[in-house]
C-alpha cells in the first residue's frame, strides 16, 4: 500500500482536496470587531431566534451549513459527510444540527481544535477517495459556554486578565475532490500535551506547549521551517498564550515572531472590546478561517499557511478534581489560489 | 481520483486494514456476566485504584491501551494515531489517557457508537495510506455515567424497566496495514435519526430507528442483504431496543430475526444480574467486540459480520430543555480468519 505518512505525526495529500466554499456566522460582539467585513452573516440576536442559548448555538450551525450549501449551489444530497463537533456537553450543537437532515455525520471532540480536526479528517477522507464532498464545521457560543464551563452569566463573576472571551460564531468549510479554491496539501496530527497548567482562566498558557509541539513536529516531519509559510496561524491562544508560544519557541531556537498570528487576537479589538486576553472557543478559529484567512488564500495574497487549531481538553469535572489542563493542536497546510 | 465510495453512505476498502490485536478491560458486574471468559482483565475495584470514578475510567482506558501494546509487542512509538472518545463531558476519559504519551490523538464524540466510529475512521486512515497502525478505543463507567446523566448513585433512584445498565469497561483495537487477523472490508456512515422519542430512560427505543436506517443504507449501497452476514451486531439497543428494531425492520419487509444480536443483551445475564433492559455505554459494544466477537471472527467460526455501533446523542441539557433524543449508528464490516 502506498504510504502518504510522513515522519511521526504528519501526512501528505498527493491529490490535494480543494476548499471550494466556506461560510461564517458571527454573533453581536464578533460583528463589532475588526473582521466583520469577512463574515457571511452578522447576527445581533444572541438567541438566534431560539428559546435557549444551546438551541441558539444549534441554529447558528444550521445557518452556517445552509449558507455554505447556498454559496456552493448544493443540496443536502450532494454532501457525503459532515465532520463536526462543539464545546457543549455531548456536542449537542452538532448532533441537533444534523438530525433528520439525512447527511452522514461523524462527531468529533477536539475542544477548540475542532475546526482543524474536522478539516484534517475531511482531507483524509476526500484524499483517500472515500468521499467526494465533505463539510468540516464547528461552533461556539459565549453564553452557553460560560454557564457550562464557568458561572451562570447572571452571577456577574469578575474575569481575570488572562481570561479569554468565547466567540459566538460558527464556520463551515466544503472540502471537495475537485474544483477551484485553496487546497489542503498536508497535515500534522497533534499529541495531548500537558505541562501542568491548572488555571482554567488561562487556557492560552495551557495550550501554548501543545501548539509548539505540533509546529515542531510539522517542521521535522516535512523538513520545513517558518520560512516556508506566509503565516502560521494558531486557533485561540489569545495574547497571553501567543506570547507564551513565542517565548517557548525562542527557547528551542525557533523564531516564529515574523509569521505567527492568532485567531483569538485577530477576532476582537482588545483595546476597545474588553475581551481581556482575546477570543477563544471552537467558533474563534472557525469564523476567522471562514472569512479573513480563506479570503486571503483565495485571492492569492497568501500562498501557503499552516493553520493550527488549538484545544484545551479540560472539563469542569477535571478542574474540580484538581487536574491540570491537557492541550492539543492539529496543523493543516492550506495553499492559496483559486485554480 | 479513484473512488472508494459506494452509494450514499458507504465505502469499500480495496486493501482491507487488518485487526491484528485487541484488548478488553471489564468491571465487576461485567466480569460476573456470561462473556467474562473473553475479557483480558476482569477488575473488581470500581475505582481502578484511583480517587474518583472519572479517573478510574481514565485508568481503565490506560489499561486497555497498555494491554493492547503488550499483546501486539509494540511500543508507544509504533502507534501512529489513536482515535478515541467516551461519554464523560468533554471526553476527559480519552484525553487524560493520551496526555503526555506522545501518541497522536484525534478525539471523537459518537456517544455509544464510538467503538464503531473509531474503527471506521481507523479503516479510512489506514486504508488511505495515511497511517500504518492506529488504535480505536473507547470506555464507559457505570458510576461516572450515572452521576453525569441521571442521579448521584447515593440518591438511590429507582430505575424504570426500560432503563439500561451502563457497562464499566474499555476496549481497544489495533488496526494495521498488514498482518494477520480479521479484516475491515467496508463501512457505512450513519445519519442522525430522530423519531421523537423523549424518554431518557428508554435509549434503546431512541436508537432503534437509527440502527435500521444504517442497516438499510448498507444493504442498498453494497447491494447486500442479511443473508450475506453471519451476524448483524448492534451496540447497545438492549432488549427493548432490539425488539423495536426487529419490529421496525419487519414493517419494511426486512427479516433480521435470524441474524440480529445485540451487545447490550449479550454482556449481562438479564435474568440473574438485575440490569433491566440490558447493557449500554461506549464500553458495552467495545468489550463485547474485543473479546467474544473478534474471537469468533479470528477462529473462523464467523466469516463476516456487520458491526453496528449505536449512539443516543442526548445530553442532560437537551433532556431538561424538553428535546427528543437523536440516535446515530455507524456500521463496519469485519471479515473473519487469522490470515
Amino acid at each position: 500500500m502506498a504510504t502518504n505518512k510522513r515522519g511521526r505525526q504528519s501526512f501528505i495529500l498527493p491529490q490535494p482536496p480543494v476548499i471550494t466554499h466556506w461560510a461564517s456566522i458571527a454573533g453581536k460582539k464578533e460583528s463589532e470587531g475588526p473582521l466583520a467585513h469577512a463574515f457571511d452573516h452578522c447576527c445581533r440576536d444572541t438567541f438566534f431566534g431560539q428559546k435557549t442559548w444551546e438551541q441558539g448555538e444549534k441554529r447558528m450551525q444550521q445557518m452556517a451549513l445552509e449558507t455554505l450549501m447556498e454559496k456552493a449551489k448544493l443540496q443536502k444530497e450532494d454532501i457525503d459527510l459532515v465532520y463536526s463537533g462543539d464545546l457543549l456537553n455531548q456536542c449537542i450543537g452538532s448532533s441537533f444540527t444534523l438530525r433528520n437532515t439525512g447527511i452522514p455525520h461523524l462527531g468529533l471532540y477536539g475542544a477548540c481544535s475542532t475546526m482543524a480536526e474536522s478539516l484534517l479528517l475531511s482531507a483524509l477522507t476526500v484524499g483517500g477517495g472515500f468521499a467526494q464532498r465533505t463539510v468540516a464545521m464547528t461552533s461556539s457560543h459565549f453564553a452557553s459556554s460560560e454557564r457550562q464551563y464557568r458561572f451562570p452569566l447572571g452571577y456577574g463573576g469578575q474575569r481575570t486578565p488572562t481570561a479569554q472571551w468565547t466567540v459566538t460564531g460558527s464556520g463551515a468549510v466544503l472540502v471537495a475532490s475537485s474544483g477551484k479554491g485553496p487546497r489542503i496539501t498536508s497535515g500534522t496530527i497533534g499529541t495531548v500535551t500537558d505541562l501542568g497548567v491548572k488555571d482554567a482562566n488561562n487556557m492560552g498558557a495551557a495550550m501554548a506547549p501543545a501548539a509548539l509541539a505540533t509546529i515542531k513536529a510539522h517542521f521535522l516531519d516535512l523538513k520545513r521551517s517558518e520560512a516556508d509559510y506566509d503565516r502560521i496561524v494558531t486557533g485561540d491562544l489569545g495574547q497571553v498564550g501567543k506570547e507564551a508560544l513565542l517565548a517557548l519557541a525562542r527557547q528551542e531556537g525557533l523564531n516564529l515572531g515574523g509569521k505567527l498570528i492568532d485567531c483569538g487576537c485577530l477576532v476582537f479589538d482588545r483595546e476597545k472590546q474588553d475581551v481581556h486576553a482575546g477570543g477563544s472557543g471552537c467558533g474563534c478559529s472557525a469564523i476567522v478561517l471562514c472569512g479573513e484567512l480563506l479570503g486571503k488564500l483565495y485571492s492569492g495574497a497568501w500562498k501557503r499557511i499552516l493553520f493550527c487549531g488549538t484545544g484545551a481538553l479540560l472539563s469542569p469535572t477535571s478542574t474540580q478534581q484538581g487536574l491540570p489542563i491537557p492541550g492539543v493542536c492539529h496543523g493543516i497546510v492550506i495553499e492559496g489560489g483559486s485554480d
